[in-house]
């Protein structure tokens, strides 16, 4: 499996993804799931991947080759004239692979499936946020929906729903996302460190600060450990509850 | 779907279920699947039940008229010598319901599975706890794992991991229980309110207070609120990220 949050805030975007894929429980490796491409002070793309494999290094390498050669019958992202153009070309694209996979007759264990999320601005329109399905078609982030999970989405979707906050900063929602690899990661072997973080910000035009956060990171340790003690003290916080009350 | 967690303590067992039944999203019901039988001084037994309804409710049917009517062929669960007798007993007959519906050739949309919780004590012997399996086997909660979940498990297992003591009170199992099902009632919609709790004492031979928790209960309705809040407070509590740290 794998679990990815694209979260929309007011200042911009913050894309946050695991590295682990796993065939069955044996044969786990570390893989990158988010790619970026930009064109400084004009666009920035920013994509996660869960799925097959396969699938979502074929989408990833079809959508680089052609912002190479832009001459290719399909456009290159770097090309489209919106976001909601580009969503349409990674849409399409992730269609394509899984159709041809499934065209050859071959059968797998697994599906060829693939779900992505994609975010990011292109000059002339707002920062957007969209969660395209291996059928090819996708949902743009709203006001009542502003993030996006893929892969192992349960454990960590709680605190999401809880703590998120549009107007919360960079870091506070790095901090919260990291809450929610953690429950995520704590709960399913599926999921794994290191992790990766992108930030992108409003109108920039430009990739924001990244970050891979290593297995053994100190400040990821310190979340993972003080969470625990946090949530023990937020219960003892709440009212105790009696049998003989009514 | 359905949510419910069997909790084993050092003071004994909790057993806490939801109610909602559904078919697709219509057809939304209120249904008990919590279960209990007793002899006052000599054997208390609690079951949970998750999945087909038709299915869980023939066991339960089976295994009340065996207990009623006990030159059967079958034991009754209220005459099997130990826990472990009485569990194979469960699983037998779940089992053999699920097989005599997908026997007359019939297919379902959903399927005839179903998984429970079963939990109490015979005297002679210590209080346990069993999850049994459609295919009617079952395993025991033990030291390393002293809780089972079944149903919509994952939303509520972070904070189970997290906050779970077995040297905990059974008013705190309770309230951690609830935080837990608010989670999950919070994201999904297959899991809903009213909430039924039973509480069982080890050694008291005798069921404990038991409870059900309505849409409306003020209590739930302070945890519902005052959780959201505290999570806010745990992450305050937690120290700050930032991209310039290394």
């Amino acid at each position: 499996m794998t679990y990815c949050i694209g979260l929309r805030l007011d200042r911009g975007i913050v894309f946050m993804s695991d590295t682990r894929t796993n065939a069955g429980v044996d044969n786990v490796s570390v893989f990158r799931k988010m790619f970026t491409w930009e064109t400084p002070g004009e666009r920035v793309l920013m994509l996660m991947t869960a799925g097959n494999l396969a699938t979502t290094q074929a989408v990833v390498s079809l959508l680089d080759e052609r912002s190479k050669a832009p001459h290719e019958r399909n456009p290159s992202i770097l090309e489209t004239p919106s976001m909601f153009q580009a969503a349409r070309e990674v849409g399409e694209t992730l269609r394509e692979v899984i159709r041809s996979n499934a065209m050859t007759g071959q059968t797998a264990d697994s599906s060829f499936n693939a779900t992505m999320i994609l975010g990011g601005q292109i000059r002339g329109s707002e920062p957007r946020l969209f969660m395209i399905y291996p059928e090819g078609n996708f949902i743009e982030a709203n006001g009542d929906t502003p993030f996006f999970q893929i892969g192992e989405t349960k454990y960590g979707r709680p605190i999401l729903v809880r703590a998120y906050d549009p107007a919360m900063g960079f870091e506070d929602a790095v901090k919260l996302m990291l809450v929610s690899f953690d429950s995520t990661i704590k709960a399913n072997l599926s999921v794994g460190l290191p992790l990766d973080v992108q930030v992108y910000e409003t109108d920039s035009y430009r990739l924001g600060p990244s970050r891979r956060i290593p297995v053994d990171d100190p400040y990821y340790r310190n979340i993972s450990t003080g969470w625990g003690e946090a949530l023990g003290q937020a219960l003892k916080s709440l009212p105790d509850f009696s049998f003989d009350a009514e």
